[in-house]
């Protein structure tokens, strides 16, 4: 019998050789999603492996399959805190997102053009060189790349001069030999410090062919930007990053490409969106300056770059783009983001949140665009709260408490809670204010007895209500950081504002993106103090809109130069170095904040729920 | 196994008896010339044997051929000194060349840029990142290369953001933090199926710093461009042939960069001049197709390329030019040779021959351009021919042959003679026709008596006269080739002024170009029907041509533009495929030519001395 130990629960049972790590997880009442029920082939129940031997063999720090792997010894296990969520049933029209009428119009013009034409065979009297010819038949002085040289003379004579062309700018870097012109294929890459997500692209007709989404394999080397930042500064740190992401989309890839029956030779290039860190780290590039003041990154422009230079499996003619960045903390997901959705075209003033580890924010319109980054911390996506989980199945993302103290909980996928999304944390700070248990300050000030209240904790559900059969609790720290995130972005919000000349009720839109961003109901975010108190019918969820800007920019050359020009009229304004910024958000530090007349509404309810109906 | 020790490098090495003194030397990474491959009919690779015993038996001073002979014992080997001469007397003015007046005007614009700039370090309220900083320290639009991205953040902070930009184009190639301006240098190459010639040039003052030649290593794979052709066709032949021409030039490169106490890393770029094959060669690229029918080359345009690409040891900002081609049999050698001495720019009718493997002739003006190219084979470089060698020491380069046959001779370096260069090979053919030795078809015919003159042969110095101890004569078949080779090159000038609707006195200048050039007495080469009869003062020697057009290519962009101009404007003439080169060819196939009338003042003196005097 060996001692398997479970992260981050610290959980622990015996089981035998004979048993799989899936069976310790299923007896230890933790959970793991397994769809295909053991057989080892949907993937799902990828564990980490800290500590200990396996069999099969596995090096620490490897991702395993619970469900065929056994004990060798005596292990520590790490259960990834969530698998991602694809509601594949929003996939319409070949986009994933939650409002199409968000997405800017564009035209389908691909930043790598194929052509396929056909040439005279030389003769005596006409024996130019074989570039010349091909230059020649496409009617326009092109370069040519040098490994595109290497073959040409080969690629010429395959099917009697009859040639593809693919083509960037004005340089050829690819010529097959006959028409492939309909093999021309794009990927496009959300990579998020947690999650990456991919998409196959048919550059032929603007649609999505097919999604996948992985584990971010960084995350051994740490949950945020900073931790992965100090961890490249140590030997090889840096080339080992690189080589879990890169190790990432290349599973995301085969997926995609087993799912489609397309070959990897028909890609003819990847467009990435990520934060400022996350592209350096993809391009192997030193982030170490993201990280100290003044806060400077090393590039910002986009750089389009031989996929195979990063170390991805591709011939060199396939390019990977990144989106043009803004600054340390406002990176290609946000750039991408906001073009998608056509903020700089409209005139309507527009407030854009991408809500997560950083709540970057956005103001403006067609006129100027001002960003800001907060270092809101992880509380909404479920990090730093003691049952905190993503926005998954078994997740409490709604939840009532009666004048008793009683709570009424719904899940997503409607299952027993095992954990609080960030939907989920935002409705229970309300409830709780509004039933008593806290004051506006977050304290613990209980005008009701329940034994669900005990000192500074709160029971949302009993050990034999949840699917693991462990009690959910909000305690006080909880909702001291819950507090510092929403008056980390109120603040933000504000001195945007401030900066702009503007009062919230000149906010014409709202748009939230992120995948956090779908399930949090706009009332409640108000209620609490996180946005400003604005019609609730301005608000938009916009979903991942770092994907859906790289997407865009794979279907069209105008959309990236789109992008380019709007990362460079972007004024972005560094929080830490801002007063203004510190007395906001001192001042949002309360539920939903100290200047009542900020949140008439709100204070009205408070008033009727709070200070009449308790007293 | 035996030691051999070889002489004069001392170099040591253990061979078995059935080895030949040729795999040790390979084995030792000595050179030496080995035409035949290894056959022993060039007879090349002659060696002196200092000590030991062989087979076959040799004595203590003998000259053995290394590709024949295996060692009984230990052996102590002299390899003969047998090194380009340079004449460093002619390094005027910074160039090397016989006639400076020749070379074109141009202005000081490398093709790659190196500037210092002083920027302001980032602060709090100016954070932008290191790449749009720099950007903007240049004022201008700049892509950036992905390699000089990876080391940008550091050099940009090892001077307190003074730096060094090297750019190319809109590109820039490379930071260096602090002011490296003045480390801006550049080599240029002529790369020749034969030797490779080097030079070292400071980027800021036109001037040549030094000069270093060798042997082009793949002289062992073949002596010709055909040769190395069906080479590169064997498995990794490509690779073994581009590693030989680069192996060359590191070790020239290492000799320039001694000499002058520069790095390898203040070297910017470096250009090189080759015919098509050998460009072909030294960029990997296939060269199947220049061999076959219609002789297609890959490329023509230059391709700047990284020249750590090549296997050359630079550091990726480091590029490698070559110089534009026109077709299969005239390469970036011509090119570069013709426009740098103007040429295209002149009214003047001008007629280019470089005296090669190949004779390239190039005919033309300001209002025109026509090449051709013939193969006219090795025997002016003294391929072909039985006691030919290159224009080095103790080759014969002027010889008089008196009424009694006896030879006067002088040898280049005034030293005991060993061989017979391509100047001397024309004279020798004048000479043997003057006194009855041959006859105007180039066949024995002696109307004397002389010891020297045997069966088909003339001994030109005993053995006891020579260097090596070994006679020197020249026979029937040597004869047969020299005058297939001026048939050939006249051949190709009457094809081209037939072209062009001209006669031989409408050339204003004859410009002959190639290392032979410097030595031929033009008089001689129209005796010998090798030149057209043209008054002599419109002859000039032009060294080499290749090596100079690299050199001017390297310090102007507008030079590289020209080159690029001329190459697109020149028409080739197709010689294989012209009924009239075989005809002009058959005529020319007579000293000086059937046709009495093109050569009125040869055939004065020839009646004057042939027919008169010796009858």
């Amino acid at each position: 019998m060996f001692k398997i130990t479970f992260e981050p629960s610290k959980r622990g049972i015996e089981i035998d050789e004979k048993e799989t790590i899936l069976s310790a997880i299923t007896k230890s009442s933790l959970f793991i999603p397994a769809g295909c029920g053991g057989l080892g082939t949907c993937g799902k129940c990828r564990v980490i492996l800290e500590e200990g031997s396996v069999f099969p063999e596995a090096k620490k720090g490897d991702f395993i399959l619970a469900c065929q792997v056994k004990p060798k010894s005596e292990l520590k296990i790490r259960i990834p805190e969530f698998s991602p969520i694809l509601d594949k049933n929003v996939l319409k029209n070949g986009f994933l997102f939650q409002d199409p009428t968000l997405i800017q119009k564009f035209n389908l013009s691909p930043l790598i053009e194929k052509r396929y034409i056909e040439l005279a065979p030389p003769t005596k009297d006409d024996n130019i060189d074989d570039v010349g010819r091909i230059k020649k038949g496409l009617g326009l002085d092109y370069e040519i790349s040098f490994d595109c040289l290497k073959t040409i003379s080969k690629e010429l004579r395959k099917d009697n001069f009859k040639i593809t062309a693919t083509m960037r700018d004005k340089e050829i870097i690819r010529i097959e030999g006959g028409d492939r012109e309909k093999s021309h294929y794009a990927l496009s890459f959300d990579i998020g410090t947690t999650s990456v997500y991919g998409r196959l692209l048919d550059l032929r007709n603007k649609s999505v062919l097919a999604e996948a989404s992985d584990y971010n394999k960084q995350i051994i080397y740490g949950d945020d930007v900073i931790t992965r930042i100090i961890y490249s500064q140590k030997n090889d740190g840096l080339y080992a990053l690189q080589s879990k992401v890169v190790e990432t989309m290349e599973g995301i890839i085969n997926e995609l490409l087993y799912e489609t029956k397309i070959e990897k030779d028909e890609i003819s290039y990847i467009v990435c969106a990520g934060n400022t860190t996350m592209t350096h780290l993809l391009l192997g590039i030193d982030p170490k300056y993201i990280r100290e003041e003044p806060y400077v990154p090393a590039f910002a422009s986009s750089i389009p770059i031989e996929a195979e230079s990063i170390g991805l499996k591709f011939s060199s003619s396939a390019l990977l783009y990144t989106i043009p960045l803004v600054s340390s903390y406002i990176g290609g997901d946000i750039t991408g983001g906001i073009v998608a959705c056509g903020i700089a075209k409209s005139p309507l003033l527009t407030l854009y949140v991408d809500l997560g580890t950083n709540g970057e924010i956005v103001l403006g319109n067609s006129d100027f665009l001002l960003s800001a980054s907060t270092s809101a911390g992880p509380a909404f996506e479920g990090g730093g709260i003691k049952c905190g989980m993503r926005a998954q199945r078994g997740a409490i993302d709604e939840i009532v408490i009666d004048r008793m103290g009683e709570p009424e909980i719904t899940t997503i996928g409607g299952i027993k809670p095992r954990g609080i999304c960030g939907a989920g944390i935002i409705e229970i700070l309300a409830q709780m204010l509004f039933s008593g248990i806290i004051n506006q300050k977050g304290k613990f000030s209980p005008k009701i007895e329940n034994k669900r209240i005990r000192e500074k904790e709160y029971v949302i559900a009993n050990a034999f209500e949840t699917l693991n059969n462990e009690e959910l609790v909000i305690t006080e720290a909880d909702i001291d950081n819950i507090m510092r995130a929403k008056a980390a972005i109120f603040a933000g919000i504000s001195v945007l504002l401030k900066t702009a000349g503007m009062k919230p009720n000149n906010i014409e839109r709202v748009i939230i993106a992120g995948n956090l961003g779908s399930h949090i109901i706009p009332e409640k975010a108000i209620q609490i103090g996180l946005f400003p108190e604005i019609p609730l019918d301005r608000f938009h969820f916009f979903g991942n809109g770092s994907l859906i800007g790289a997407t865009l920019m794979a279907f069209s050359k105008e959309i990236m130069e789109e992008i380019e020009k709007t990362a460079n009229s972007i004024t972005n304004i560094e929080l830490s170095n801002s007063s203004d910024f510190m007395n906001e958000y001192i001042a949002s530090l309360f539920i939903p904040h100290t200047e009542r007349e900020k949140f008439p509404k709100t204070w009205e309810k408070i008033k009727e729920l709070v200070f009449t109906s308790l007293r």
